[in-house]
């Protein structure tokens, strides 16, 4: 089985949207990285920290979705990250409430020494240079690393983002991001410009408007599936990374065909993710419900058109 | 050869956008839907009204695509329907400057006795009672009726609008409009409450996030094509619905199928429209053009996955 190493937040989620509240809840985009990568056949490894307070059973539940949580650091009288967000009524739009970093403003990522040779790394948002700092730590290099970021590293370490993203093959990022990072407008232009920075494949997610893949000259487009209700949209660009370097890191082949089946893939699994709260659709998940949704993906997109 | 029988302005467009500018050129959404049908096999009529002032070239370039003009009533001293309007710097959002109804004001159709019995009516946007005033001028019950519409008669002549929307096969509206006739955030949703309406299939156009067709528990699809440049998106609705609405003449079958296909066609078309100001792009375009960016498509979109 292939290794996928994945980095990024495990941590405390409050949420608000048009249709209810919660708690502090499981969250963190390590923690859906992770959930949607189990869906597929390989062996997987988080570097994260957490606080005392979190609770054993989150990490239960990782490792029994075979994720190895060795390098999850356990801060001893440290608390976990925590992030509070109150979305708009159109769900595309959100407010954060609070943002404590805690544990994460001090962490030193450490990778488990079986995962130093992963064939696929998924370097999720986190400031870049804890990025880079994972990367640091492979002793053989990765057939593949995916880069997510957002935004806020572009405003506070856009230096330190530079650096990294020199060093990826694939960056997901959304079509503001995208906007932003190449000062460009038009996503094709956009790409174009991230293209020169380093990455060979650059995805743009635009949330419920689906997701594109450019490689030069090469796109493809993986559409949102249509919802009737929308719960809650926390995690969905982290489960779509992870269905994306999951399914990679599985067939263990990086070519284009892959690439376009990788993002279905990730649209599938974040399509659930958005049905209830916080993680709590996608701990449920089961893969016949992932298999019955791909069909709905073909038969949402593919046609017959005569080219003579 | 089917029929195919259009109803929608012929006009008068001033347009600026952030690449430029343009005097009074032409325009109106039969216009477009003309030109973009003339692409498929089929016989096709305008209905429409211009004034005195409206140049014999533009009618002459309808007439050479094939375009049945008897219906494009030329009133003596009446002044041509005339829209104006400044987009702003995303394309997606746009301020009207001016909107001079002129002969609009007091339009009878008058359809052309051999297109009483055209097999696809395409009731492009237009007063609702001009869209009926057409629908009851048919002697033989249409294969297909498609509606489009706008906000503009939601919020001005809403009864009249229902009145016609229960006689029709196929609405074509965005994801605003939807919305608003429907009073449901979510397509799904909303697409299901239109069907109640009267429309057994639902075409949402969403610009560059592309458009759906819902019908009843069936969806598909066509993304956008993603362009560098978007130069001017006037008319690249009407562009759609022509295509769409021309490929189904074309077929003579109403299938899902078929929709599904046309919908590709449609957005197909879309692309060129908004490469050039007004209908300059469309004029050119030539069928090897059309061909190849449908290759586009397909590759855009088309995937293989294995589920067993």
């Amino acid at each position: 089985m292939n290794k996928l190493l994945i980095v990024g937040t495990v941590a405390f989620d409050a949420i608000e949207t048009p249709f209810g509240k919660t708690d502090k809840i499981l969250g963190g985009a390590g923690t859906f990285i992770g959930l949607s990568a189990s869906h597929f056949n390989l062996q997987s490894a988080i570097v994260s920290v957490v606080g005392e307070d979190f609770p054993q059973e989150h990490i239960d539940l990782l490792k029994s979705r075979n994720i190895d949580v060795t390098g999850l650091e356990i801060v001893k009288g440290g608390k976990t990250f925590f992030w509070s967000g109150r979305y708009h009524n159109d769900m595309n739009s959100r407010d954060t409430l609070a943002t404590e970093l805690n544990v994460l403003a001090d962490f030193n990522p450490v990778v488990p020494e079986n995962f130093k040779n992963a064939d696929v790394v998924m370097l999720g948002n986190l400031h870049p240079l804890v990025q880079t700092g994972v990367l640091n730590q492979m002793t053989v290099k990765p057939k593949l690393v995916v880069l997510d970021t957002m935004n806020f590293w572009m405003d506070c370490a856009l230096p330190e983002l530079l650096e990294v993203i020199k060093r990826v093959d694939v960056i997901t990022i959304n079509d503001e991001e995208a906007r932003q990072l190449s000062g460009e407008y038009s996503l094709v232009k956009a790409a174009a410009k991230i293209h020169t920075m380093g990455p060979k494949y650059v995805v743009i997610k635009k949330g419920e408007h689906g997701a594109l893949i450019f490689h030069n000259e090469h796109i493809f487009f993986a559409p949102a599936l249509p919802l009737a209700d929308v719960f809650d949209p926390t995690g969905a660009g982290d489960t779509f990374a992870g269905g994306f370097a999951g399914f990679i890191t599985q067939q263990g082949d990086i070519s284009f065909e892959t690439m376009k089946t990788a993002i279905i893939q990730g649209s599938n699994l974040a399509s659930f993710c958005v049905e209830k709260f916080g993680t709590e659709r996608m701990v449920e998940l089961t893969q016949s419900e992932v298999k019955n949704r791909l069909k709905q993906f073909k038969s949402l997109t593919q046609f017959e058109i005569e080219l003579t």
